[in-house]
């Protein structure tokens, strides 16, 4: 099984090497543990591995996923400019328009693009853009389906149900998708300091660790420390 | 009272020899504890019997199952070929024609065709399908019906209500199911490595082991390690 | 006050000899706890009293619940043939003509046909067909009215709201009910083997033990091992 | 402040002599914790200081009510034939009727009788006939102020909302009431036997122990362990 | 700062002498927790300071609220008959004229009659009244303004979300207020008396104690034993 | 990447200066935490290094906000007279008006008046005035994108959805903010004080510290204690 390496330290070993290839893994948790930075993180491997990149975002516009990546040494604008990367922003306040945008172009785009990483950021403020639980449901199926039709790996960022729980805020990517990659925080009981805590709890067709380990966001993006326990 | 063997090792013993003959049976459990897996290899078991197996699926298209079964060893097209096994790929999208087809073309298939297990991968996501709290029910309840005059033993995987719990979803087909095993994941209190359980809760009509049983998911599939204790 | 034995070994004691006579009792409990089986020995127990009974069921067939017997060693056939049981299958797919059958015809028959023994296996899914609040209730006491009348003792599977609480899921029946049991797993701390408890929470008009008892449910039915504790 | 004994030992020496005469209390509990059987002993109570009764109830028919009593030794039969308790039995299944006859008879009825000891079993019950939130609360407030305005006291029982807890179904008549008794079951770590324990939550106008005490279900009725801690 | 003394011993100690003038300030607690006592004590000590007041109330009528002062020693009558106290009774069945009555002639009465204090007891069966949450919201914030321009100093009891909880049932009224008090009880481990505890959570524009203290309801009303720890 | 002194000692060290300049801060928090004294403090420290300010209030008028500052000892008048700082009362009573105008005018009034530094107290409230989900995720959409094209740096306060919980009552603010600082209050297990706790839970672009830090609010306004430990 070819395998799509992170580049997230630590991950790619629990992981036998990476994401295997052409999987859909949500990566889901709470806000502040770092799901854009993983996303972000997973192309800039791609590109450092001569693959080409997609960025579909809600949250932020193509100006800040910069910034956001020079925080961490990551400089974008050579790949932006070079078209190894595309940045999509997604304008969350018009529905019918977002959901033909992605419905009728995406699989072309991809495919004439020649991107092998894809990363939607999040797909839970996509679902938002939906009314009913009928809409949210068939459009999650729907959006799975075209990019898994493209071969790409797709990485997705999720935000959970509550507080730092192992369930997604719809309930059900978590089951749709390849694989699921926990990310938490643990408030020791001696309160002090907030530690972060990856698991993978899901990845279909391939043996995966299931230890909890502990990571960190640090200035060249996120790293996990395989070797440590969390306690 | 005929059994059924599971070809999971370990549960058949739990079991006095596997599930009952013609039983419909759910395996219950959060995203992440193998219950496609399950589902696999208890059709598997059959196949290396002599039995014919149908595996409806609403999560997965055909050329995902049959990855699904190589990554444990298992080579499914023969018998994809050879008529023993059928996978039918239901189309979350539309829910009329889904209803309609299974409604009216399940048993007089099942008898045809010969298959003695069917497994449903989910009913969880097949309730989806349905709008109202009655739709969900009246199908459950005709589908459950439809199954038991085929014969054949039955096993459908259901996604749980919360988090880890002992419910499903929709809270009903626990009820009107013949038999529950619940997988469950174990958050040991020190961290480090998640275990997964397994309990039978419930096997009409028959004696069963009510103990809590690690299991893994190996290169062979799921084992059970029945001799062994959680803690 | 009369008493109508339970036929479980254990129970009657708790209960000073069994159920009072024409009492309506609801037994309440998870998926597995055994509710059928605690209603099939009650009229099993009728039966060799020389009492005759009727199972309402929504849940199995007549077929199925022969076999539910005969796994318990209970031969339900010649007494079916004798006219001294009768099992009256409802179907959930219906619910007006469910409706119109239980309300005009249930009296008239107990009586004629000379019932002193009424199972109804679950008033939760028979609550199911109805879909406001409202007309639940209204069937919920027209039911519990139509049974009184009749002067048979009534035994009702209820299921519960939650995972293993002492609620029923509609939050009625154990209100409106004589008496209340309540059957518990019990997920031992260091896990290992799960423990069935039963108690009486409710028996209007009688003194009734409130200890919590272990039971199992072996080759002969259910056994509430009195003597012993939980822990 | 004149007091009304409630005739139930242990509990008037909390109260410093009985309820507040006129006080509208609340005893709220879940099923099985003995609230019909409070209600019979407060009547039975005032039959005995030559007080007259009335039993409003939508749970129990009048023949059941009497058995009630009889299990504990209180011969109702006198005292209905001779005119100083009346038993009203509410049907729960035609509401607009069960509103006007409350509404329009109560308190000429109550006059006209003189009583001045009013049961209602159970306001719970009662609420359920309305639909809507608005119409609940409408409903609870003129009861409460058709039954103030008859100057007997009143006691009203309740169910719980969830599972034991200290909060009614409606969340409202605990707040309207001039007084609350709480009774609840315990479940003792070591499981065995169910404790039952009461505490008075509220009661206006007089000062009132909040001790949390024992009680037991006994032949005479209910007893109020006053002397002896919980644990 | 300008303090207005509640006439509660040992809070006006942890307030640095009272509410701060003109302050809109929620006293929080379960029923039975004394927030009517709470409110009519703080009325009190503005009479003998020789200041008027209003008490607005939903739940009991003038004749209960003078025999509530009676219990604690308040005799309330001279200052009614002398105009320096007013009771003012909302019908709770009567939304629309309620609303109006509020709206057009609270501010007048207030500034006509003199009144330093107001009392509104309690402002959750007041949004009871509402049917939206539009409504209630509305309200509220219309209701706060107009006493804000009253200058008159505002006590509002109000009703937890759930059982003893930090947080009222609308969960709004904790978040416009000034101040917020909360009345709590303690459920000891051992069982035996419930404790009363107080806290100062929040009061905008001055320094306060963030200690939990407890206190007791005694014949001379609320005391809050600033001195004594909870445990 | 340039700081914005948040004024507030002990927090601009764990911040490593200060907020990120330009981005959206979420200060979230119970009442009683302290949430607009965090706002007003923040834009004290821009007064007093000679930047601009606007602070948006829905919960107090203009002068009770200087009363605020001036229990802080700020006095915020001659900044009000002097064109450094304007209050914009949003009236809660009606909804439309509001939407347009800070639609249609803030960004305008933001440049022309030259402010560097936004707080909006709070964006809860501000929530609360739209009906349906929809409306509220679009507005909240709406504003976040205004207030970033004006290039100031804002913080919104924002209150929790449960008693004291890391997350919004809304649960969105907080993924679409470029930073969350959560105040909470903890109360110790002896009681006693309650003790008020700050963390840092996310920080776009930035490193920051991870430590829960206590804090208190004295006469100069918060402090954070960033040399101490929680226990």
């Amino acid at each position: 099984m070819e395998r799509v390496r992170t580049g997230i330290s630590g991950l790619d070993e629990m992981l036998n090497g990476g994401f295997p290839k052409s999987h859909n893994v949500v990566v889901m948790g709470s806000f502040g543990t770092g799901k854009t930075t993983f996303g972000l993180q997973f192309l800039v491997q791609g590109l450092k591995e001569g693959e080409k990149g997609i960025f579909i975002t809600l949250e932020e516009d193509e100006e800040s996923i910069i910034q956001d990546g020079m925080a961490f040494g990551w400089d974008l604008k050579p790949d932006l400019d070079g078209k190894n990367l595309v940045i999509v922003k997604l304008e969350p306040t018009d529905a019918l328009s977002t959901i033909s945008r992605i419905k009728s172009d995406l699989p072309k785009f991809v495919k004439s693009f020649g991107a092998s990483r894809i990363v939607v950021d999040s797909v839970s403020l996509l679902n938002m853009l939906f009314e009913t639980e009928h809409e949210k449901r068939s459009n999650l199926f729907y959006l799975t389906q075209m990019i898994k039709e493209t071969g790409a790996t797709c990485l997705m960022t999720a935000e959970v149900s509550n507080d730092n729980s192992v369930a997604s805020r719809d309930g059900l990517v978590e089951y749709t998708a390849d694989g699921v990659v926990v990310l938490q925080y643990d408030e020791p009981p001696e309160k002090g300091e907030i530690r972060l805590t990856l698991r993978v709890v899901k990845m279909r067709r391939t043996n995966h660790s299931r230890r909890i380990k502990p990571y960190s966001i640090s200035e060249g993006g996120i790293v996990v420390h395989a070797g440590a326990e969390v306690y």
